[in-house]
Parts: C-alpha cells; structure tokens; sequence
C-alpha cells in the first residue's frame, strides 16, 4: 500500500544572469516540471534562479540537494568562462573536478581530435563520480552527481536529453489534475472553495486562477492529487456549487 | 562620486502552485526584471518560485529581504483560500495582519456595499503598516511593507501596477548592456572571452549566448555594466578578437 502514494518531489536551479536580466525567458522551468509530473509522478516544489556566481550556485544547490530528493540545474555547462556549473558542484559537493573519461571520449569522437580545443574539453569536465546524461543534439552530456542533475540551458537542447534523465530518477505516484473552468469572479466562490478545500486538505490541492476569455471573466479551478476518487470527489463538490449558485461551467 | 556607482539590488519572489506545476508560465521575472532594470537601475539578483505554503513563503521572503534591498513577490493577494502571501508576510514580519483602511475605501467603493462581500473585503487585508501600491485596473491594490512589495500574479494587472511602485524605491546607477552577434560557435572564442572578462573583472560581466539564426549558429556576447565606457572598451577589445580570428559580425 505505500507505494500507492509515494510522494518524490524536486527542485529546478536555473543558473544564468541571463534569466534574471530579463533578458531571456526562462522556459526551462514549465518544461522539466510538467515532464516530471507526467512521466515521473515527481512534484517540483521550489524553483530558484540564481547568477553564474560560483558561492550563489554553491549554497542554493545544497539548500536544495538537503530538502528535495532531486535538484535540476540548467545552464553553465557549455564552454566558456560564465559556465561554471560542474566547477561549482564539484565544490559543493567536496569532490574533484575533472575530466570524465566517458564524456571526453564522446566529445573527442564528435568533434575529431584536431578540433578538440580547450573549450570543448572543458565540457567534459565534471564532479568526480558523475554519471552521464546523453545529449542526442549537440553531445556535450549532462551529468548527474549524487541527487543533482545538470543539463543545458538552451531549451531545445535539454528537452532532447529529458528522457535520459529517467532512468536515475525513482518514481512517484502520479499526480492527477482536473480543471474546472467557471464563468464566475473569484470572490462569488471563494468561500465555498475555502470549505471544499478544508474537507480534502490532505488529499487534494485546489488552486483558483482568474482567466479572460471571449470577452468575459472566469475562474479556473485547478485541483491536483494522487488520488483520482478523492479528486472526483471534488470536482463533483465544486460543480454542486456552481449549480447552485447559477454559475456557467464552461465546457472544454 | 559615490552616486554615480551605486548598486541597488532586488529579488523576486514567485508564489503559486500553477508555476510550479509546469500549468502556468511565468512571465512576471522578465518584466519586472526589465522593468527594474531600464527604469530604476536596480539588478535582480535572484529569484525564487515556491507554493501556496504560508512556512515555505515565510523563509524564503525573510531570506530575500535579508539579502537584498527589495523583494518583489507576485502572486497570493486574490481572494481566494489559497491567496495567503499577505497573512505570511505579516507572519514573517511579526505585525498584525489586518484591515488596511485606505484599501478597505478604495475596494469598497470599487464595488459598491452591497457587493463588497467577505473574499473582497481580504483584499483590503494587509501587514500592519503598510503603504498601498495602486491598481488602475482591478482596484485590489498591492502593498510594501519594510522592503517587501507585493503585486498580484496575473501579468497584465501587475503590468498596469509597476511604476506606481516607483516612488518608493531608490535608484541606482543605470545598467548598461551591449549586445554583439558573431558567427561563430561558443567553443571558438571561449578562451579570448575569459581574458577579456579577466581584464574588466570588477567593471563588465559579459555573458556568452548560443543562438540560431538564418540556418546558421553565433554567439551573442552581451556586456553589461554601470559604465560605458568600460562597456565600449569590452566591445572594441572583442571585435577586435572576431577581426583577428576572421569571424563575422551580425549587424542588427
């Protein structure tokens, strides 16, 4: 029966001024979340982003390697000098930095030994003891380390290398989600939500998020859990509500 | 001379389960970062995502204002159960959480007394001794308290909010950025890169960005700095290395 309800949860440190400049819009997140919890039965549960500064990178991953069974890193890992990843990890977690036989040899193999230079090599460098996440695009690999696991920062990239993670990954139960899309505002239902929410609060999370569509306002009202009964329970809770309060449901 | 280099730095803190979830994208760390940026010469140094969790809230938003001269939070001042950043910051801040009377006129009115019922009237709920950041477009107003500013989650209503956030913060020097594409891979020019940044270390980050463009890959260099004139010496002093290494240069 316990693993009926595993509960596996991670954490996702986007490394990169870039992203906190607002320069670039991090779409790294959305993505390794949804991939989680679709195909891993796995929670993030915080997300930080942080500057390719070597002590910001190296306390947060330890904050987050403690509290969560696994912390995602993107970014940092290419060739140049804002790239500080692997360094930054290997300090963090008090293990040499160096080169990963395996990982030179796939990068020798791809680029040819006469266009080999420093800066490729630099991306075979890693956390001694790290295990190799593929890379089918550009094949500088990812690297998992203890309960880190770091891939690249250009989504196109990471996306093709999400499924070579799954095999170091334990998995969770699934988390089920239902929406229910009310043509209402927030306040009109926020008491009753407060009291579906009350009877489920271990089982069930209810969020409520305002939304504008063909010109008129709406509430979407997202549940999440393990449980599909305890889930049906709740949307047949809140749909009672609804009708009783004349409230539109729109169908989707 | 002291005012003409001085950092003032921030923090955004990103509450709610939908963006943690992978449902939503945040698109709020851009545009305030931007925002803060171009307008206040104020750095986002992190950035914080966690849930609807009044503990989780409480740590990570005394942590940032520790850290940094602001923080941002977005998101959790709707009306509804899972709405709690005001109650947490009010916590975290050890003040009462209560009626804000000038919040209280303002929603009041806003929806006349018939229809300012109990989810619109948490709206006008606040930490104790806070100041209102107005809202043209939905009336519910955001607040700051300390060095805490809060804005709602939903992008275009905090959008129409920024600049009345002004007033309260202190500028800093203006962040300057320049941005060059060449076409080249990263690996190319990695080791010319790090020298330049060596030289300019305390004044210049430059940041090193693959992209693809017209079938073929580059590299944007962005520089950014609080002087241009360093910032022109790191442009000069990289194309110099393109010109030597007879690498093109996009010209945007």
């Amino acid at each position: 029966m316990k693993k009926k309800n595993k509960k596996v949860n991670a954490a996702i440190l986007i490394i990169g001024n870039e992203i906190l400049s607002g320069r670039t819009q991090d779409k790294n997140t959305a993505f390794i979340s949804n991939w989680l919890n679709s195909k891993c039965g796995i929670s993030v549960n915080e997300v930080r982003i942080v500057p390719d500064i070597e002590k910001e990178i190296i306390k947060s991953v330890l904050e987050l390697a403690k509290k969560f069974n696994y912390v995602f890193t993107t970014g940092g890992i290419g060739p140049t000098h804002d790239d500080i990843t692997a360094q930054s990890i290997s300090k963090a977690l008090k293990v040499n930095y160096g080169y990963n036989k395996e990982a030179f040899t796939i990068l020798e193999k791809y680029y040819g030994k006469t266009k080999f230079n420093d800066g490729r090599k630099k991306m075979a460098k890693m956390p001694g003891g790290s295990k190799l996440i593929y890379n089918p695009s550009s094949a500088a690999p990812g690297f998992i380390a203890k309960n880190i696991i770091s891939l690249p920062g250009v989504p196109s990239i990471l996306n093709s290398m999400i499924e070579n993670c799954k095999k170091y990954l334990i998995k969770g139960s699934k988390i089920h989600s239902k929406t229910l899309n009310l043509f209402t505002v927030e306040s009109n239902i926020a008491k009753h939500l407060t009291k579906v929410q009350k009877k489920y609060k271990k089982f069930v999370d209810i969020g409520s998020y305002p939304f504008f569509r063909l010109g008129r306002v709406g509430v979407s009202i997202v549940s999440r859990s393990t449980s599909k009964i305890k889930l049906q329970n709740v949307y047949r809770d809140i749909i009672k509500v609804a009708k009783e309060k004349k409230i539109k449901i729109l169908k989707t």
